[in-house]
């Protein structure tokens, strides 16, 4: 069976699939009641729904209350549907084909951003967006040129262009662009420093917290706050030198919301929590659940915003599972809320150790992180696996033992991982405002760029061309 | 922060807690619009989402259609919410605490049976609806006295009890009750069969599918058709034997509905895929998928019988995750697709193995199983994990290497497990129906009881005190 469901109009010549129009085939099922002026889309990347499920678990256990995100479920304020998460080349898709089917309106190959499998380059949303008279922008905890922000902005074969992807973002001259990623734009990349010329065309560039507070409207911006991805919420909140640095989630993106909202024509906005996925990858249960309650802020702040509005869209939701975490079944709920004395994440912890690092070190570290008392035994466990690791060395995350050190921490907090990479999950999708009463119950991710055009009433020549799958 | 969020009224006095109407606090937020006569509830025990996504993404790939579940959601034919499922003793539940805290309207402790923290003893739902003029019945692919169908018909301190359940069923004399179990009833009790008494109370009883299709409604019906649980579907539909002796879900709760559907009040009636959650506990892939599938064909024909009707009320869930399976992130989709080529769940596989079976024995077994053929080191891995297992010795499930074999088949299938037990992630709760329009975005468990009395309309003297948590 072909799961490339959704092709360009203009390839369909002649293969015989009928064309349907769009009110047979979007998730959009009644006729809009009130048009969508501005679109606020949050996405925690590589959110499994047992991190949706722990970060709430957490709040209610921590602070006596929900997460933002399922409170707006206890007061019956959004729509919400399952979402098929499929690329066009295998049924788990990496982040690059999700929010290319978001930004394009059709499924890519892994990798891929708004490049179909036939070479297909549909135009990116905030493109669209931005010649509808919207200001457009995307904020992101990973670098801003990373495939999230980049799928609702370029078409580009390779996600791993980032350079390039930098370069694009020149040209757009999008209205806000703030995350991490300064490597892709200052001195580090190979052909010298472009951050002069995003100058020379109008920008103003932030590179810490207090120069993106001072930010105006008087122009496009570029907030790029370190040299790859932003820290871990857990490590930034225990680190007074690092919030000083580096915004929360929630200060980039209310600052941008401040930045846009005076348009007349309104604005599009993605906000993602990329580090949710980054500690999906490495099993890192406190960077998960803080980076997790850091997105929980900022979907606040966009109801809190959107409420006031009365004319904004939010929509919440993630491009994939990833690792499929869980509170596992035990004695008492005591060692869940370990989790309540941790500092720093498992990041934090093994960077600082290596191959010359003894039994002392490692238990001394983990202490520290995360208030666990490991035995001696599992401190030589874990050490093992730096035999590998040649200290002095350029770092290189993939030989930490991320794996193993979960594993040891699961005894003590219960939550388990059933690997490191993304799953086909179906996955949460949450409305508020304006359109969202049109969602329907399950829908597939490319749905939602027509979706959003159509909340916010674009005229039909922007629409993706659409094929029963 | 006390988990134990609701308490039986007359133990509350004094301690201050507020009472509030039932109205500010169920689930339910409108007035029904109608009664419904008829309740099924059917309970995909252990159901991680990844279970109910993985058996959706194999119809898709194998019959070209989702399942039923799913094909609900994007009819846009019913309600859906999240439900917390924490016992209270556990952010985990079990399967006894969480029937119980549908049957009962309240939470009790891990084990129990509708036996309170303090010793309360609500009245089960199932003895409400009888009492009401309902007929009531369970059916279930795991011991008819197991933990799920007895939270709905019994109070008893702790889950292991399934003989004296088994008595218990006798004084209650329920309509339809159907599954395996047969050893809590039969000669395989310490005190000898209690089958005759069963008879003599007006009981007919069947003990294969052939006797259970020639049931009639002319009195209560006990159907035991395996010592223990019923063998997974996979095993089942690849046994000509076992397809003959053994009925499926959906023909039991077909039989079910057949006996007790012209009954002038209606009736109300709890459908288990037990095995689910049994394979979710032995990361058994095949296991997992088939009885997921088995469970969905239950599903299917549920809702047919409810849009016919007319006046009967459908909830569809699981009472916590399990395991939390995901199919994850690999090269090709062909690897998901080898499970279209299994024949035997890994228990099957498992059975046959002891620690004098040889390398090609395990090869040609799993071969046989699922169609994948392992390495000789694979082989020889699994096998090391027989040496404690004594040949001749009294069967222990509790050794076979199951986790051992699931990941082995991991590396063929990309489905991985996060653990070998159940979690506190939020599950899927559907409805369909009347009464259904009344379901909030997220439950508690036990907010179900109160409203599934008022889906019946039943007399408010039923309704279980309500406590704010």
């Amino acid at each position: 069976m072909n799961r490339r469901s959704l092709l360009k109009g203009g390839l369909l010549a002649g293969i015989g699939l009928p064309f349907l129009s769009p009110a047979d085939l979007l998730a959009q099922s009644k006729p809009l009641a009130k048009k969508a002026k501005n679109i606020i889309m949050l996405v925690s990347d590589g959110m499994s729904i047992g991190t949706l499920n722990m970060a709430d678990l957490y709040a209610n256990r921590t602070f006596g209350k929900s997460t933002n995100w399922i409170q707006l479920y206890k007061d019956s304020k959004v729509t919400r549907a399952l979402m098929d998460t499929a690329s066009a080349s295998s049924l788990v898709t990496d982040s690059a084909a999700a929010s290319s089917s978001w930004g394009g309106g059709m499924r890519v190959k892994n990798g891929s951003l708004n490049v179909g499998p036939k070479g297909e380059t549909p135009q990116p949303i905030l493109q669209k967006f931005k010649h509808s008279g919207k200001k457009v922008g995307c904020v992101t905890t990973v670098p801003i040129t990373h495939a999230t922000p980049a799928g609702f902005c370029v078409n580009i074969d390779s996600r791993d262009g980032q350079d390039e992807i930098a370069e694009m973002y020149l040209k757009l001259k999008f209205d806000v662009m703030l995350g991490g990623g300064s490597m892709h734009f200052d001195a580090k990349r190979k052909d010298g420093t472009i951050i002069p010329q995003f100058q020379a065309q109008g920008f103003k560039v932030a590179q810490n917290r207090e120069e993106m507070m001072h930010l105006t409207n008087a122009g496009p911006v570029l907030g790029i706050f370190a040299p790859d991805g932003l820290p871990y919420e857990l490590d930034r909140k225990n680190s007074p030198e690092l919030m000083k640095s580096t915004p929360s989630l929630a200060e980039m993106m209310s600052k941008a919301i401040s930045l846009m909202k005076d348009n007349p024509k309104g604005f599009a906005l993605q906000v993602e929590g990329g580090k949710v996925d980054w500690a999906a990858h490495g099993n890192d249960t406190g960077g998960l659940i803080f980076d997790q309650l850091a997105f929980d802020e900022a979907v606040g702040q966009a109801i809190e915003f959107a409420e006031k509005d009365g004319e904004t869209l939010v929509i919440i939701t993630t491009d994939h599972g990833n690792a499929n975490p869980g509170l596992f079944y035990g004695d008492s709920n005591k060692d869940f809320d370990r989790i309540q004395h941790f500092k720093h994440s498992n990041e934090w912890i093994l960077n600082q150790l290596n191959n010359s690092s003894s039994e002392k070190n490692v238990a001394e570290l983990i202490e520290a992180g995360t208030g666990i008392g490991v035995t001696a035994a599992e401190a030589k466990q874990l050490l093992a696996h730096f035999s590998d690791i040649i200290p002095g060395q350029l770092y290189n995350a993939a030989n930490l033992p991320f794996n193993e050190l979960a594993k040891i921490q699961a005894k003590y907090t219960l939550v388990q991982w059933a690997g490191m990479n993304h799953t086909a999950d179906y996955v949460e999708l949450t409305m508020f405002g304006p359109g969202s009463e049109a969602l329907k119950p399950f829908i597939k991710n490319y749905e939602l760029h027509n979706f959003m055009l159509n909340a916010a009433a674009l005229s039909s020549e922007f629409l993706a061309p659409v094929v029963k799958s």
